[in-house]
This record gives C-alpha cells, sequence and structure tokens, in this order.
C-alpha cells in the first residue's frame, strides 16, 4: 500500500480547511493512512514545506507491532490515552490550528482536549477529509477487495449443502464461519445473517437459534475480513419448492438487482442507481416493502462512502466499490434480498461476486 | 427482564443532574432500558410526575423488531436519524434541559443537535448514568450470565482434544466458535484470542495463522454471547512437558489469581482485589511482567464498569459480576494468564467458570 502518497493527498487538503495538522482517531483511517492494525491509537499529520509529519501514537501493547506495521512516519508509544498525547505533541510542535474528525471524537473527549489545549491550540471540526480519499480504491486495495469477495463466494456451495430443516440457523452461521476461518479469513465483516422463513422479512436478521423450516426463503447475508478488506454478499435460497408469489417476489428482486447494476457508471449518481431498481419493485407492486437503500462502499469497512440510496446526488467514480442490495420484505411472509460488489470501472462496473443467482430450491 | 424498574431508577437520577429528560444513544444502554437489540436507535427518557415516559426511535428496518421487543415504553419508527427524531420530539414535550451521554455522542453529533434545538432545549452532558445501573445486575440477568459462563465452559475439553502442534491458531479458534455457535451461543463476545507459544507473552494475542508449536503455553482466552450477555474466561495450557521456569511462571499466576478471587466481598475496594493479586506476583520477582489491571465487569458489554485495578476505590457491591486475570508475561518467551468470572455474593463471591486450573501439558 502506497501509505506515502495517501498522506501527501490528505496533507495537501489541509490549508482549505484553514488547519496546520490533523489529529486522526478513527481507526480505520488510521489504518489507511499508515498501515497501522491495533485497536488503540490515534495519529497526528502534520502539514509541511516538503512532506507531511506523521506520527501514530499508542501504547505498550503495540510496541512491537507498530514498530513493524508503520513504515511512513514515527511511532510514539505513550502510557497517556494516544489522542490526548497527540494533540500535546501538535501543541509542542507549534501547531495553532488542530483539525479533528468530528464523526470519530466524542463530545467528552472533545471536552477534555478542548480543556487541554485552551488558549494554545484552536480546535476546528474537519469531517470526512480522509473517507473521501478512502472511497476511490488504489490498485493494491481493489486486489485486496476481489481477494476477500471471491473466498466469500467460495464459501457459498458448502454451506448450502449444510442445510436442512430443524437445523438452528446459529448451526448454519457457525459452519460457513469456521469454514471462513480454515479459508484464511481473519474474521467476518460483520455479525452473519441468516434468517429463515418467516424472520428473512427482517432485513437485519442475524441468526438467531430458530431452527430451519420445512419451507420458505432463507436469507444469507455474509462477509468475510482477509487482510484488513471487507466482503459482503447476498444470497436467498428457498427451503422446499417456492409458491407462484414467492417465484415473483424473488424474480422482482433479482431483476431489481440487475437493473441498478446496469446503471453503475463512471459520473452517474448513486440516486440514479438506487432509482433503477426501486422502479422495478414499485412497478411489480412491492414498492411499499423496501424499506432500506440499495448499498454503500464497502472498503477497511463494511459500511463506507458512497451511500446508494434515493436523492444521493454524488456521482460514482471509477475504483469506487460498492453493494447493490436491493430486497422485499413481507411482514410475517418472508423476504427477499439480493447483494452482489461491484468495482466501478472505466465503461462501466465489474461484479466481484459472481454467484449464481438462479433461485436455488433445497 | 424488569425494565419498568430500570426506567424509574434512572429517571429517578435526573433531576440530581439538573435535566428533565435522557437521550440515550449508546446501544447496550439503550437495550438495558429497554430491551430493544436493533443496531441502529435512540432512546429518550422523559421523568415524569409519576412513571417515566419511554420512547425508542429507529428506523424502517426494525419496525417489527422493535415493536416485539420494547415492552415498557413506546416506539417511532423515523426517517429521520434516530437521536434527532429523539431530541426534535424532547423539544416537542417541552423538555428545556436535556441530558445527553457524553462519552458516546459524537460531536459532529451534539453539533448537529445543538443546531437543531438552539434556543430551545439545553443540552447537558450526564455521564455514566446507565452504566453506574448496569455495575450491578439483577437477578434476571445473574441467571443470564450464569448460562452464558457454563456455556463457554463446556467447550473447553473438546477444543483442547483438538489441540496439536502444526495446526493454525485460527483452526483452534475457528473451531471452537463453530462449537460455541451449535451450542446455541448468538456469537463471540471479542476476537478469540489463541496465543500459543513465543505469541504468549502477547496479552491481547488475537488468533493467527501462526502454527501450534511443538512446545510452549497457550492463552486461551475467549467468550460466547447468549441472550445478549457476555462470558469470558481464559484457560493456559502447554503443549509438550513443562519446564521448572515455566510451571513457577504458571503457579504464580494460579496463586495470585485466588489471592485475588480471595479478596471479593462486598465492601472491598477494587483495587484491594487487584494488590492481593499483584503482591503474590511481585514476590515471585515477576512484577514487571504482570503489565495490565486485574479484571473488569462484565454484562452486555465485555468491558463494564467497575475496572479493578491499582489504586481504584470504588467498593463492591453484591450483584457485581467481573473478571479476575493476572498473567504474567515474558517477552520473546511465553506468557501465561488464568481468567475467572466471578459473582459479588453477601458472603464473598461465586466462580462463575469453574474450570480446571491445573495445568494441562498437551
Amino acid at each position: 500500500m502506497n501509505y506515502s502518497l495517501r498522506q501527501q493527498k490528505l496533507a495537501a487538503e489541509l490549508a482549505r480547511y484553514g488547519v496546520d495538522a490533523l489529529l486522526v482517531t478513527h481507526l480505520p483511517n488510521i489504518r489507511y493512512l499508515c498501515g497501522f492494525t491495533g485497536s488503540a491509537g490515534a495519529m497526528l499529520i502534520v502539514a509541511g514545506k516538503k512532506a507531511p509529519r506523521v506520527t501514530l501514537f499508542t501504547d505498550g501493547r503495540y510496541t512491537q507491532q507498530a514498530a513493524t506495521e508503520v513504515q511512513q512516519g514515527k511511532v510514539t508509544i505513550s502510557k497517556q490515552p494516544a489522542w490526548m498525547a497527540a494533540a500535546l505533541r501538535a501543541r509542542q510542535a507549534g501547531v495553532s490550528r488542530l483539525g479533528f474528525e468530528p464523526g470519530h471524537l466524542t463530545f467528552a473527549l472533545y471536552q477534555e482536549l478542548s480543556r487541554q489545549l485552551r488558549g494554545k491550540v484552536s480546535m476546528k471540526p474537519v469531517a470526512g477529509l480522509t473517507e473521501h480519499l478512502r472511497e476511490v480504491k488504489d490498485s493494491d486495495e481493489i486486489e485486496q477487495i476481489r481477494e476477500a469477495a471471491a473466498l466469500g463466494c467460495g464459501l457459498f456451495a458448502s454451506v448450502i449443502a449444510g442445510i436442512c430443516p430443524g437445523i438452528a440457523e446459529t448451526t448454519v452461521a457457525g459452519e460457513l464461519e469456521k469454514l471462513a476461518r480454515s479459508a484464511g479469513a481473519e474474521k467476518m465483516s460483520f455479525d452473519t445473517i441468516v434468517a429463515s422463513g418467516p424472520r428473512s422479512a427482517l432485513p437485519h436478521g442475524r441468526a438467531s437459534s430458530h431452527g430451519i423450516p420445512d419451507s420458505g426463503f432463507i436469507i444469507l447475508d455474509y462477509g468475510v475480513i482477509l487482510a484488513g478488506y471487507c466482503s459482503d454478499m447476498t444470497r436467498t435460497v428457498h427451503v422446499g419448492p417456492v409458491s407462484t408469489k414467492g417465484r415473483r417476489m424473488y424474480e422482482t428482486v433479482r431483476e431489481a438487482q440487475l437493473a441498478s447494476i446496469a446503471a453503475v457508471k463512471p459520473g452517474a449518481e448513486a440516486g440514479d442507481v438506487d432509482k433503477a431498481g426501486r422502479e422495478v419493485i414499485r412497478k411489480a407492486g412491492f414498492g411499499a416493502y423496501f424499506t432500506h437503500s440499495t448499498g454503500h462502499g464497502v472498503g477497511i469497512e463494511i459500511h463506507e462512502s458512497p451511500r446508494l440510496a434515493k436523492g444521493q446526488t454524488q456521482k460514482l467514480v471509477p475504483g469506487m466499490i460498492i453493494t447493490i442490495e436491493p430486497g422485499v420484505y413481507l411482514p410475517d411472509e418472508g423476504g427477499v434480498r439480493i447483494e452482489d460488489m461491484v468495482l466501478v470501472t472505466e465503461s462501466g462496473c465489474e461484479v466481484l461476486t459472481p454467484v449464481s443467482k438462479d433461485l436455488a430450491e433445497l
């Protein structure tokens, strides 16, 4: 990963926001900017005349790890909380206007920092700067995400083969997660969703102790983390033969998902991608049952910018990796969702999760 | 769970903090106060003359779930972010002083809320109120945590039986996690630690791709979540026969752990429990290698108040459930940690994780 380039890009933006330095407290942003993967730390980036000066602050648990991981920048091991050590260093370094991440600093920490810095350094919220850089993946990232997506896809057939009526949803999830570990995944990118029968009408039906029914949809929504990058995919299968209505629901969602994918290309607005699929669902009469947005960016975090929702005017750019995941959920009956990860290319997009979308009747 | 009682206890504290209502944004606190388990929501509790008025705000994904889960209080499904909807409701309801959780509201949201409420409602940070209530578990919670702890304990023998030199730490973790799922766990309460050989000297050695060595300690630190409550336990085993020094390290940690457990009783200070074990380790000459605190509360979250560390004067109270987990870590050699969950009782304490602490040589 080219951390040096990322740091330069970030530093080049600081003047425009009226700050001399940025305190980075969001761990995924820290990882993106300097490679540190520990669970506690803060980063200070001071815009210099030539190169920016970058320091990672963490505690004694991560001495060895930080020294190995942070190649572009210095490391300071501190007994103070990292965010405090970083801010005090900014003061020492003569920073007069310190930017911070308002979405990733609690009010309590903001208050404490203001107290400590009072009169010497003015603090200024600078929102979404690193997140904006992260929207467009570089080639190293695309490669990593491609591998994570492939690992996730590779598990699907085995998981499906193990499903039978009566076993608990958590058992299905447990088998999936064990396979993921064996295939080299660090962990799952979010709580695995196995929502069967009437529970498939819950868009976020995490695997529960409920047994797989004799008949009904099962939504499987899962992702793995590989080398720090997330995958995300959903498929819906049916236990037993599907009814005519169920089939119509499924085909509507599939058609909607393909319509949204077809709308993904450079220059398209995020809201238009949402609209393309939503229209299909509306016309089929299920409009009231597609209750969430169409998708989101994926990368170091499972939910990143951009957001693909109604009215979003942000334009897609080559290198963005987003999910396309429409769904229809009939309360107390059941639901269907189909989700792929797609990479925005120069000419349109590439689906990174090419698992069949033909309805499997188990 | 007696949500009504919890809400009353919380409401009774509000006047003391100079507020008429509290905006709760920390999801574990929301779960504790009204039972809602979704991943997005905010709660408003307005102190009334008789009973407090409680409303949970969430979005369309959770319509069905919120209606089922929230029995004590109203539910409002909103298209606005839940925290915003809750704060605007406070204004409508004539609240003039609204408390919020400063450790669980970002600066960005605080700013946005201040803008929306300007002049009508004053916002005041109220830290740790629900967390304080959560320190002492009620009988329903004790029962749940007891079950989670028992589930975790029940996996240990099978996991140990599957360990042999050469297999990856992640494979051990994967097997453990699958067993946990099969036994009904919702998920693990944190990233499973399997730290073998020299990696056992890392207090937070999450399972890695490293193979189990032919000889050396393995620290296994894991927990499960059952019905929303966490378990937490650590045992250290040895592959092959242990050296005299290794044996001395192990027995020192065991003696220290038992000394700290013996110090747990109502009225004891948290710092004294830490001191009891730390003294044993210091006298054995390993003082410099016990680099963390002795333990923490466990419940809906894996790390809760109280903290059992040097100098903590907080007094233990019957119903608290805490971990006792001293360790000794020799850099580049290896480490030992032994951890139990204990319930503070009227007369002392009860160990909830009664798995043998005799050193197993695999």
